[in-house]
């Protein structure tokens, strides 16, 4: 082979003891399989946050429950993240962590014995009867009563601005004015706290006045980009948002345990997606398979050295 | 081993060409693995139609551009569904297969050129660009306004008694009076043809006036069952419902690709919703791995045979 | 769309209760994901068996434990199998069924308390320790010893011919003279045996002598095809047979529960083959993903019921 | 709750841009899903490597073409192997690499295009006809000949011998003398070759050899730990050999993308292997769900981080 060719060769992975996670994912950049896709999804998220691009963040799955919190708010806070699209669970949760924590279990538990001892289980963590009492008090007092119909986006900004906890999705998205969707909101505990209050007041959300507002972003967006964790409804709600503009995504991630063989659109490729006009037909885009809990961490940390690596080149100025 | 034991035991299965689902099925009992899971959801599942239950449906997927629509149209006629629990992306395929139908396509296609094309890609099926336009005419003629806030139920009522196709599940539930849940509804074409439609004149959907609904229906009922495919919103909506009410699903089957160990909701085993109550604790449960377009064909055949079976029995007379 | 096109369009599925599974399985043809892939293994299967190819049949997974050794042992002994190759485990279980059955049990057992009791588990089957001993003294007994070094293959040969149950595997081998080929074969029961056996007398079994045996079948074939059950070593070790020969397999089904994107054999589609020279670049080929315990009992019923009324057409004559 | 249930609870990661991979890894202790799972691996590994334990590790999948072959054969050179069972191609891929380096290519290559141009992929990775015409000739060299029968360890091991490469697997074992058991040695190129080889010369390895060897291991070691990567044969073999012993693994770790369900041993639990007596019921171990190039890496870096942490703080002698 010759020279060019080489550069294109695997290059076995070295370990150290002391090295960062950055450096990890470097070693991965020519090794095959998911180790190369998730280096590549480090460099298209560099891309996508360094550069000019609307940032969409997608957020499915139990990650709130499983300690991902900080890390999306984090990414909020530092302005990595313009519009957040996620499930009512995650927001559950979300608020129950704003009072308590999540408890560390099993997933082998028996779980007519975790029923009677008033624990319900999430694969191997607990909630216990008594955060649930308290959600419902929590939410009885803030829920965000409206005789005139709004949108979910706004309900749930009336709903951050009443959580204290600073680490706090819905919080973070009060402060620093981020949108955040959820599509499915009434297939949540909160619909169901929101059905609960609506006895005695009145709680009137539009089911279709989010859609406006996200696709007015999508419109005015310059370029968008979408990091994409676990498929489902905010997966499908953010890209058909594009889907209605003459714009498509430039640059998407997706972290997903499902694979495309069942033909459900948590396991759709990012390809499949072009044929829609979603993607764009020369997007950079990726999909690392595997559980987010591992992934999601590994891409955000690397991806974060990454951009403060640039600014302090840059900072140094020109050579 | 004695006798009591050997009833216990693998029987090999055998085949014949002749032989019907439901033989296939009964040769799989005694068998291990998915076989023999297939073979419990079939037993569960009958014991569900035949019984005293109020019958819950969900559906996940693509199951309708699939090719699965007139199972669940038909299992609706036959008085086996008596609340279904759907995303919006089957709805907008149960009414694009009331004018037309899905081509038949490859998963090995290059989207891009596809694009070209004007086709959008479902796994190995594809949508043309006409079927949307029709699929648009379709919608800003029949989508229901209101000026006043309705259910999504009521909703999806209106639009089914627009759809004049036999075979269409909304139409179904329309004629059968089934109620249809859709928790995600904004999250579908329906919900964009519905966004298009409100910039003239004026849909008001309560978004969580459909809690009422099924919470109702789930007060009301004396026992109940459900049966779920695929996960994903559907599955969790129909099992909260249940949560408020002092009862639980008393049978339950599950058809899904996915597996517990990311910790979503939709690869959640029915035992974990035991620890929440949402299943009983002695509830006849099983879960089914696999493509769903497989499993739901083998299990609703084989459950309508051994209905028919018993029906004949029962006409026969006591012996 | 045209004519031509509207043959290529998805046709809903309709059940019937009486529906044999032949019907269930053209009812699938027309539909996507799963199902079809299905029914063009049905196709390709049904080819294959009709035609004039080498028939090569690779078993993996504790297939023989959950039930699926009489359509094994039946596919042979209908001259559908011309060579198979298999995993360790599998010809144990074979050997355990000739003299007792495997134990249906949970795989939601305790496993401590499973040893206690002397039982071991295949996910939702045990063994008894009690088994385990009679298979050790029919071992013992039966084991081929030879001074001079034997090809694995002529091993289980005659290891085959000192079984008598007529449904075994290898023992049907024996009867209708089928080379069995088990590359991995100190990986298993049958292994920890011979070693045992070896220490007071002599087993000497040629590790490379299986290849030339397996190269000359492939090389002398005409025309061959390959139905593969769940990866591992007995598809790659077929596949890499042919591999050295200027042939390719024609006809190829795969049964997998593993998906490609781990980057393993087991999970390699047969495309993936097609670079390697091991599948021909137009051969008929598909994948079926699911469990095997499901999807084995559908292909190959419904085969069978294609070949039956293919010849029960030829019988009849021309029209 | 109480101050020792706090203990007990879920806290949410932090992530920082300079954070080391052990960094990482703590924070994931905390978590739930696989983030947790793989935090628990790290501290068994560390268990294992740090304590009196006969260390065996097992290796399948495409590890070595993909990258993983230095991070192998790094941890044999630096005492944490003492055992190695591998798949024949991981061995193939070994020597492919001491004298040329796989090629970086797509998972969605033209198959047929590939073969024209003499590549074989692996997944997202090629090999050229170059390299196969090259290893043939090194093996029809190197492979060892012998008229009298040999283990395949043995073989493996004068294998090793011909090889100049200082990070190659079977070069380092050869190097630390660390035994390499390959129980599927016949599939796999290395097989073919000793075929080929054989035609002019004698190359006569004892099926059966290596079976007394691996047992004795097990007789000998005080206490025994496994780490194990993707199942296969290699699990099977190492798991199978203590169990002819009166002990069992005290620790393992096994990292794989296969789940139970389908009832095949790569997916089994280590749960399972308790009720054959395979592992210990009071072992330590458990199972990361996972692409292994991703989750290799961590575990082996986070793991010598803390080894190394622990040998500082011993240096620095008590305080």
């Amino acid at each position: 082979m010759d020279a060019a060719c080489q550069e294109n060769t695997v290059r076995q992975m070295d370990l150290n003891s002391k090295m960062t996670v950055e450096e990890l994912v470097t070693g991965m950049e020519r090794c095959g399989f998911g180790a190369r896709r998730l280096s590549q999804a480090v460099r298209i998220y560099e891309e996508m946050l360094s550069g000019d691009y609307t940032k969409f963040f997608t957020l499915s799955g139990a990650m709130v429950p499983a300690g991902m919190r900080n890390i999306v708010s984090g990414l909020m806070r530092d302005e990595h993240i313009d519009v957040l699209v996620t499930t009512g669970a995650n927001l559950v949760h979300d608020v129950v962590e704003s009072f308590s924590s999540h408890v560390l279990g099993t997933c082998e538990a028996d779980d007519a014995a975790l029923r009677s001892s008033g624990l319900s289980r999430i694969y191997d963590l607990y909630l216990s009867d008594e955060q649930f009492i308290k959600f419902e008090e929590v939410m009885q007092e803030t829920l965000p009563e409206s005789t005139t119909p709004i949108s979910g986006r706004e309900f749930l900004r009336l709903l951050g601005s009443k959580i204290s906890d600073p680490k706090s999705i819905l919080r973070t998205a009060y402060d620093c004015d981020i949108p955040v969707f959820c599509p499915a909101l009434p297939d949540s505990m909160i619909g169901l706290q929101a059905w609960l209050k609506g006895q005695t007041t009145r709680i009137l959300v539009d089911a279709f006045a989010d859609i406006k507002e996200i696709v007015d972003i999508c419109y005015e967006a310059k370029r968008a980009g979408v990091f994409i964790i676990g498929g489902g409804v905010p997966k499908n709600f953010t890209l058909q948002s594009m889907l209605v503009t003459p714009k498509s995504f430039e640059l998407a991630v997706q972290l997903t345990t499902d694979t495309p063989e069942a033909g459900g659109l948590s396991g759709a490729t990012l390809s499949e997606a072009v044929s829609w006009g979603k993607v764009a037909p020369k997007a950079g885009y990726v999909t690392v398979y595997g559980d987010a809990t591992i992934t999601l961490p590994l891409v955000a940390s690397a991806t974060l050295a990454r951009l403060e690596g640039k600014k302090a080149g840059k900072e140094k100025g020109p050579r």
